[in-house]
């Protein structure tokens, strides 16, 4: 073994070319991504679903399939063999030296929302494909196997990834997506079965650890003009649905005292919750996205509204600490005005932290380019809080120009794809060393 | 003439038979209406467009023709003559003895709102014409001739009142009903002439008062257990339309203190406009009645929100005030939330006052009945506001229980509605014996 081991060393370090930004100078060096090759790939893929609104790939679309033929032809030209599992996604494997060692997992997903953009899970897909293709043409075994996986159907509630670990309920099976069709129909669609599901589920130990590349999202590394986000972990999110009921009654003949206004309560309780997560310290942020008024109109004090309020914080604590604080600044706000409040949970996810070992194996492979990097919560959610129920996940953010996504004006620039996706393949040669 | 009114005044004191609430007591009394018939007539009309959710009598619609021809046979029935002028309004007269006097008007609409109730109009159409048939069957023969009128759709904007005293524009005459129907065809189809208009058009002298008998809309007179109420004035009426304009960005990557979050914004103002019209004695009124947020998604910081403010009051200099104290909060918290604030009138209506003369006339009336009245604003819009640009007017609310209106809920007790007749009824009385 012991002289296998050294000829993959010979391999993974030998046999790259010189690179001519090297200033020529004849040394060894780990192998890179091609980066012109990586963005004309993400260009290419960008076709499919290109609409004057933005980008239209949502899952079990027309675009979508066609999308995922793309990415699956890609996958064949970098000699990872792709196969659709039972579930739908799209699982490609470059086998290692050493068949016991559990696999290291890395991709992305190439849906989108409506309207979207071409970042978004596109960067990390593509680039996961890119280091298996670097690896094929650099002739690099690994001693682990490499997985690369594109989930199918992240925006919808990470439904590839949550089924590679856990099985459905009937109505996560039932939810209809914005291409019209359901969770249930749209794995027949994309090729999985539903009956194969349990068997396509992995479970703790089947993977050295999944690494996902990924756009910010957010502007902090625009802003900070750093590099490299190494995420801290995946925030925990709570979505409420909050209901203020007052009674209508005539604009004109209703005097301001006599009033049971269910605007004025949830205006209230919007200014609330904003003064909450912001009266302490920490990265918590809420949102109240939608609010809807009724009956709605000009000359008439409304009734009834219904709003939503999307939490989110990388700890816990924090989440169950502000749910409280919420739900007592409603009561409040209600005895005020008059009116009833009523709160219920729509959706939870736990927070997903990332492994410091693979935080750290980050850091150091994008010193080792020059790069410099920044700890940071991803607060979107991602398929790797799935897959952090049975492996170690780490992730790699790369620079959102203005923090824009899940928009057409959605930008991560060549050169920082590049990077991002050197950072993930030196990552992956270094944990295929050195092990966590 | 002193003998033809010597005649008169004897047939409007002594024709009418000793009724037994006055215990028998052979006294002259001045007429009063039929309180049973009213009730019924109002029972009647709400046969004409009921439905599980309400009275749907809107403009123009099957059931507002047939309304209509209900109302006009009750006319008819009280010999009153009624013609359809070309507005489209029916006007029912009866002449007086002196043809060289302005006739007195009284009346009021029976088109509903969407899903309305069986008072708002009704009580004061029916009322009206019930007084024509008492002076008919009390062989009651006026000094001025007394004109009733039952305004076409005046739920849609006082329209008929409106053009008889002014000239409509395209835009009003293209402005389409809930009926689906626009004003331009709606005349032709109850009976209108849009070529006529001019020459249905009345003018100030024509009328010594319009007087109009309606229901309160609000709870004042219920909750004090007043009787009547003489109305002081119809409030003015501003209408805005108000939007915020920030940045859309993802609820979970975008921290709190970089959002330009419109939704936070139009709360903050909501909370604003209502704090402003209660810091300051009087009864003006503001309502947040419609609010639409874009995009209006739960994961969204909403990039967009608009909001309709309703502003009335009796005095004009209040209307202006709070104008511009709306329009410095909208700037100042735009300023804040790092949003864009515009605003603009999409309505308005200048308050009418009603005639201190007539006001005294009805007091006097319901104090010769021994009933209780109270002095109040009318938050709601009638058609009398669009009469008072030729005529004084005067009116008379009797009391919604509840304060409930615009709703299948509505309701006035038929005691209260004869009292309201009975009222509009001595006023004309004593407005054609002593003038105003």
């Amino acid at each position: 073994m012991r002289r296998r081991e050294f000829l993959a060393g010979l391999a993974a370090f030998g046999a790259v070319p010189e690179l001519p930004e090297f200033g020529g100078i004849a040394r060894r060096h780990p192998p890179q991504v091609n980066g012109d090759r990586l963005n004309r790939h993400l260009a290419e893929l960008s076709a499919f679903g290109k609409s004057p609104g933005g980008t239209n790939r949502v899952a079990y679309s027309e675009a979508d399939l066609v999308g995922r033929k793309y990415a699956a032809e890609l996958m064949r030209a970098a000699g990872l063999d792709p196969r659709i599992d039972a579930i739908g996604n799209i699982v490609g494997r470059r086998e290692g030296r050493e068949p016991s060692l559990p696999s290291i997992l890395i991709g992305s997903h190439i849906d989108s929302v409506t309207n979207g953009g071409n970042y978004d899970g596109d960067v990390g897909s593509m680039g996961a494909i890119e280091i298996a293709q670097t690896l094929a043409e650099s002739m690099v075994m690994l001693r682990h196997s490499l997985e690369v996986v594109i989930f199918q159907n992240e925006e919808g509630g990470t439904v590839g990834s949550k089924l590679m670990v856990q099985p459905p309920t009937d109505s996560d099976l039932d939810r209809v997506m914005r291409s019209g069709i359901s969770v249930r129909d749209g794995i027949g669609r994309i090729g999985g079965s539903l009956a194969g599901l349990a068997a396509a589920r992995r479970k703790a130990g089947d993977f050295l650890c999944y690494l996902e590349l990924h756009i910010e999202q957010g502007g902090i590394l625009d802003r900070t003009g750093v590099n490299i986000g190494i995420v801290e972990g995946i925030v925990g999110l709570r979505w409420f649905e909050v209901t203020f009921t007052g009674f209508a009654n005539h604009a004109g003949t209703t005097p301001m005292n006599q009033r049971k206004d269910a605007m004025l309560a949830a205006a209230k309780f919007t200014v609330a919750v904003n003064q909450a997560v912001r009266s302490v310290p920490g990265r918590q942020v809420a949102t109240v996205g939608r609010l809807t008024v009724s009956p709605g109109t000009v000359n008439i004090v409304p009734g009834e509204v219904t709003l939503t309020v999307d939490l989110r914080d990388l700890k816990a604590e924090t989440l169950v600490r502000f749910t409280k604080r919420f739900e007592a600044l409603g009561k409040q706000i209600a005895a005020e005005t008059g009116t009833t409040f009523a709160m219920r949970a729509t959706s939870t996810n736990e927070p997903a932290p990332t492994d410091p070992r693979l935080r750290r194996r980050i850091a150091q492979s994008a010193e080792s380019l020059g790069l410099t990097t920044l700890l940071m919560p991803s607060g979107a959610g991602h398929d790797a809080q799935e897959i952090a129920r049975i492996a170690p996940i780490g992730m790699i953010f790369v620079p959102s120009v203005g923090g824009v996504s899940h928009s057409p004006n959605e930008l991560t620039r060549p050169g920082d794809i590049t990077n991002g996706a050197n950072v993930l393949l030196q990552t992956v040669l270094m944990l295929d060393r050195s092990g966590l």
